[in-house]
């Protein structure tokens, strides 16, 4: 299929079956987040999975790559984004609904209560703190300009039917945050995994995943550690990345 | 000092200024879990500090054997493990106080707001989950039977002073309800550190340290290990064990 590629844009190889990614540099490029976050959430063939703040696709496109016949949607509010998105599910030949729109106000878009799954790695900066230059794509991808991570969770509630899971990459100072509104939106935290780049640092990022309706009962499973001593990726960093 | 020690109890070395615990087999003893609380607790001289569920008083006896000038107070209810903190405190020439009470009724006995530290090592044991044969001093010290994770941090809200840390440890299954409930009591949540007992297992428990009227964020720590993969204790352990 041919797909249009801009000259100030860059194709990246995912590293997973082939599939590459069409990035716009000047707006935002994946990270480890979204790498860890598809591997992190479960979804089994035929479930309906959503992708909030979606940005250029990479989640749904990595949960492809990893599992086949999963019914892949994702939302976005840029516009920019939402067309790489397009194009990169083109690229790749997938079947992935991608959406424009504010996940404040979802169910124009979807109906409530029948996702299985719900993904996000929204934008970690505080509405109030860190330094804002600019209301561009990078500050909205990276701010909570356009969500706040009461929106995201709230429309995670509102998409998932009773018991779906929802899977969140967030900081880790805002853990407490985290898990008091998604207890509050009745969606329960049950497990919680931190991510360290090495073993003796402080976690960068943290995973969470929460039931709808779930009982109380977190499980925290081992650290998950990016770089061994020797500053090569752990065995299990290789695993998530080239071969799971 | 003469101090009684009957002949079904025990005389434990604490490894620490040659201080000693008198226990009670029968009732229960002291675990890691006091040792990494009283290092993870700070202090400074002429602070007032007052542990909850204190048992037989090891976490104030420690605190004592790492920080001198410590103003120290326990409280316990139950009355058979006054008796043996007051006898410890005596043989180790610790001028601590010791009450017997109701942590849910601690105004009674002390002036709220006046702490500048609240330490608590509560039962972990959810009052509805795990199996109780008996409520004997043992069941007492390990469910919540007495005192629940509510009532624990609603006595710590009560005694600190505006800005006293309070120094929790607990288990990570339940770390939605103590971060959820320190919120409310308006506790905010400032450090978090999880025990493993090896670097890939997932943690047994877990410290916090939450200020109150603090504000939001929250610093998780990189992840303290007991056992490295040579089966002894790690550096970092051997030292909060022996040396600092």
């Amino acid at each position: 299929m041919n797909v249009t590629v801009h000259p100030f844009e860059r194709v990246d190889d995912l590293h997973r079956k082939g599939y590459r990614l069409i990035q716009n540099p000047e707006a935002f490029c994946f990270g480890v987040d979204a790498v860890f976050l598809s591997h992190f959430a479960h979804a089994r063939p035929g479930q309906k999975v959503l992708d909030l703040c979606t940005g250029n696709g990479v989640v749904p496109i990595l949960m492809a790559s990893r599992r086949e016949g999963l019914d892949l949607t994702g939302v976005e509010i840029q516009s920019e984004s939402v067309d790489l998105a397009r194009r990169s599910a083109a690229l790749n030949d997938l079947q992935i609904r991608f959406l424009e729109g504010d996940i404040r106000d979802l169910q124009r878009l979807l109906p409530a209560g029948t996702f299985d799954v719900v993904t996000a790695n929204p934008p970690y900066m505080n509405a109030g703190g860190g330094l804002l230059n600019e209301a561009g794509p990078k500050a909205i991808a990276r701010h909570e300009l356009m969500c706040t991570l009461q929106d995201v969770v709230s429309a995670a509630a509102k998409m998932l039917r009773f018991g779906g899971k929802f899977y969140l990459i967030h900081r880790p100072q805002r853990l407490t945050d985290i898990l008091t509104c998604l207890r509050e939106k009745k969606l329960e935290p049950k497990t919680l995994r931190f991510i360290h780049p090495y073993v003796e640092k402080p976690p960068v990022l943290v995973m969470v995943e929460a039931a709808r309706g779930g009982n109380p009962m977190l499980r925290v499973m081992p650290p998950l550690v990016i770089y061994g001593s020797d500053g090569r990726y752990t065995k299990e960093v290789e695993d998530i990345y080239y071969h799971e």
